[in-house]
């Protein structure tokens, strides 16, 4: 079937060095006829942690994937764990739209039966755990849990973010009793391998697995459904983009 | 206690007759001692319709609770349905904030075993069907309903908007059995005694209930907890308003 | 709308000096138009901690709630933090009718994303995690706690017991990473300022906040709905209070 | 083991009637061992419908029991479907206590994989709906229906209360696609073989089902645990029947 | 009513051992009129632990159910705590059918307001939360535990698998705060006294509540409802047994 | 990465002509890289339509994924929409197994807000919406409904099975205001594009949707997790297939 495609990779923060990760992350997991975009927009927020920094930034990504849509996108990941935006950018897409947090608890429950999120600040905890729920993961959930890190600081190799990310790893091996754990942020990308490898338990990086599914949707004609929740939005005054 | 207080009620759409609508029932609902400050953002879109017209919406939302915050409001209400950008506002704001369809959902469980919802259109379904899950009244909630008219159909006495509204009310009670109906859509305040009268059972509407649960809540002195999901936004690079 | 309102508090148990520092509290959060009558039976247990003992203090609860509504009270409370009766007394009355334990996880939904309860005695707690349950709120709460003190403990000055009280809450802020307190006792009203000031997060006292909620609903027009679960109860042979 | 028993089965309301055709329907349920002891209190309204009825009714129900504990009974049903006051009176005693809604659900999801529940009038229904949540079973329970019809019609042979329960008990068969039908009421437990022979699903009647539960625990020596919720009640001022 | 019948109590593993233990447990429950056979299959694994082990003895278990209803069996017991193939045993059998795990927590749901479960192997620790989901005794099922024993260890009374199990019960009383403590093993049947000695809870043992409840179902007249989940194996090609 | 792979897809019943319909569709959905073996027992029923149908097929597929893990497969599909033993036959798999039923309400959830599911019998209906909850969707989900047709009645073109199931499908749409329908048996797979045409939403088809999700976990990395309820299972006396 479809097998060529190119998915627009949104970080919805401001911060290249970010960007760049996540598009390395994103490459490595696409297929072959897969074409791998990623951006950021550059009036956000240099991280989103809390709500506000993801409801500031929504605007800009939303904007981003209605472009990426009139040039041919076939597929958009949104690539911050809270996922923020995706049901507004899904009115504006016709093809499937994915956050990195959906697409890593859906892929998490497919290869164990229950996991456990090391994030990064505590601030984030609530939110990923409504996430879960709205998901309807909130049972496969055991525990969200943080590193207590600035997102920003695992841009800098010479600290101690990864080491406090492994022990957090594997406080939720030990202790939650969970089969998997999802990274929950897409700074940690490039940590999945070695996490996997120290912990004993498959890692989960929401980046890749959100390429591959906006692939298996694509790949297997569906897309976002016109009829609902995401219809294109009406056309009003004021609206933006039009 | 406290009982001088001044409200922000924030109309997210661009429409300044709902503001006035909105403003007027606020006021009618409002303590002596409490000035109500009705307000909308002039660059957002004419209604809020679905996802995307939130989304877009909210970063002016924001900007506003910040203001008011600064002004020295000591309380917020967001005038839209859909409730949105609340948690962001809140992460701004020392005050309470609430939503409208959150403060009508909270009244309905306060007076009655189970609530419907009558909203505009069939889109917003699934929105208020989701926030019901998320304020915990998944169960409480007999069935969100739509009459299926534009929001700004509401604006226009010369048309038949609010017969539609009093057949959908009268069908909740009499199809699922509800005990009270919360009108969902901030256009639809000046029908409440209307639909009340028609109907026989309380019909709630969230601006004058979102009015007086602010007041409760500086009533007695309680503010927004700043420690977790909602403490102040972290200051950072391109983070806006700063 | 309304502001001269008369509401009655009803202490289901027979402790008179918890009644009257419940009336002062009471009056320290009402409206300057409203009148707060505090009272409570004399024929029931001299404290509720457990089923049994709200169980058999609901007639004379109820029977209080009747007459109040027959001599103008528009509202009613019942500060008693396992909500005894407080369907029945809705049957009863015209007004609403809160339980403190109610009005309390309303209100820290408003201000929160979560929060843990601290309560007396450990047999509470099942019952405090089923009314979480009932009100729609078993997600936000995490965690209920006992201090393991008796309740009547909290009248005497001269004992540790609130000591143990300030020693769970500061567990519930440090172990479930909560952002809100709730006292699960009438008898802790008086420490809320205390607490809040020790703990870091907003304490929320059941009794004040549950009669600026029943102000909110009667100064926007809101009765208990009398079609369903509410309405009158059915005369009959052996209706007491007939 | 124990098979040797006596089993206190009270109906709560006053109407002596009832009392009669619950006795029958027991002891027709009960094993040989069992002895069936079926009574109601004198002061209490002569049929329940709602929570106030049920309300008044429970200290005379848990006063019967706990003369039940001490005179030997081994077990307790209560037998109204609302089951009023179970949790207290599992504190007053040492053998199970079970209401028959309760048992009916329980025997009703061993059998079938869901069920519905034809009651008499419609304030009755949110009472069974919140039951069903507190046992777990709100999964199973596919829908509550009322028969619109008072408890105490079912007394009178000379009227079509009978004939309106069989309808909606075909009602429930046809639109719910039940497998199972539970009467909630215990003034219908003469109706159980011929509506299992009517509507073609297995008819489930409480108080049979709630015997024979009361007496498999007590066959293998279980009593209400008093680690907990339904520990002794405190033995405390105005506590009565101390 | 019947108390003549014979119930099949079936051990789906292969140990005999176990067998015997499963049936001297189900005859000290069963009442005076009930004849218990005790029974395993040859062909499955010597003890069940994990998904597969249950799978692949269900054919066996059903075989045997079907052969048992031929032959008169009242009801049926399936005496594994995984609860294996209990749907499909119901599709072949006109009496009623239970697993020890959906007995054991239906019977401390009616003896306490919550449980934990003490099992064997950590990786039937999400077996266990999947089928109290299913049962919807979620919110009842404080935790599931593993004494990390195997399950044959318990046939051997000379090493220290008893007093494993005996400690992680009373982890379950200390740590969960349970009411009540469930054996989630079949062949942890003979320790109930002595764990519910140790413990000061009631301790619950599958097998001999499932007799009784089975004969509480067979003595109330209630049987498998043959229309729809549990309806007949429609006959067809390749279909065994047939 | 990965995009060589072997994917077995097995069909639990044994009918050829199925089998044949459900390779085709595999294909067509597989990528370049991946090769498809479509393949069913010979000795279990020709349709599984029930427990027990799909309780007596499970030990021929998971041999089927034994030797097919053994030999190189990457990944593996249980095409029946009743998911059968999907669990133990992660046990013995090493690469990821996916049901269609899982699959394809995993992708329903990401392109609509929320979906129904068109089956083949009533019988299937209670087993379908256990599933959904087992996954997580019991919300997303609004109504399983049945065609009333028996699945082998979709091997013959000459009757009207087809267009019974296009007016469950159109009724999905229209009473359940569904976003997306899903095909609720693996003989409808040759059906999607017809039906999406249709109905106007998006119809999804779990063979092919799952056969691109193992493509997406195999080509990430992601494999079975091994620590839990999926480890391999432990040798035993008795224990099949070694």
């Amino acid at each position: 079937m479809n097998y060529k495609m190119k998915i627009l990779v949104i970080n919805p923060n401001s911060t290249v060095s970010m960007t760049n990760k996540i598009g390395e992350c994103a490459r490595q997991a696409a297929a072959p006829g897969t074409e791998i975009i990623a951006a950021n927009p550059t009036d956000t927020p240099a991280s989103v942690e809390g709500h506000y920094d993801a409801a500031v930034s929504v605007p800009s990504v939303i904007r981003m994937v209605r472009e990426g849509d009139k040039n041919g996108c076939s597929g958009f990941v949104i690539a911050c764990f809270d996922d923020p935006g995706i049901e507004a950018c899904r009115e504006v897409a016709h093809g499937p739209v994915l956050g990195i947090c959906e697409a890593a608890m859906h892929a998490a429950t497919m290869i164990s039966s229950n996991f456990s999120v090391v994030t990064t600040l505590a601030r984030s905890v609530p939110i990923i755990e409504e996430l879960a729920l709205k998901y309807g993961f909130e049972r496969h959930c055991r525990r969200v849990r943080a590193a207590t890190i600035p997102v920003l600081s695992l841009e800098d190799k010479n600290n101690n973010a990864r080491q406090l990310v492994l022990e957090e790893v594997c406080r939720a091996v030990e202790f939650d009793g969970c089969e998997a754990v999802i990274l929950g942020c897409s700074g940690m990308t490039d940590l999945t391998d070695w996490l996997t490898h120290e912990s004993g338990v498959p890692v989960i990086n929401g980046v890749g697995v959100a390429v591959k599914m906006v692939e298996a949707l694509v790949g297997v004609g569906l897309q976002t459904s016109k009829v609902g929740a995401y219809a294109q939005p009406l056309v009003k005054q004021n609206s933006p983009f039009d």
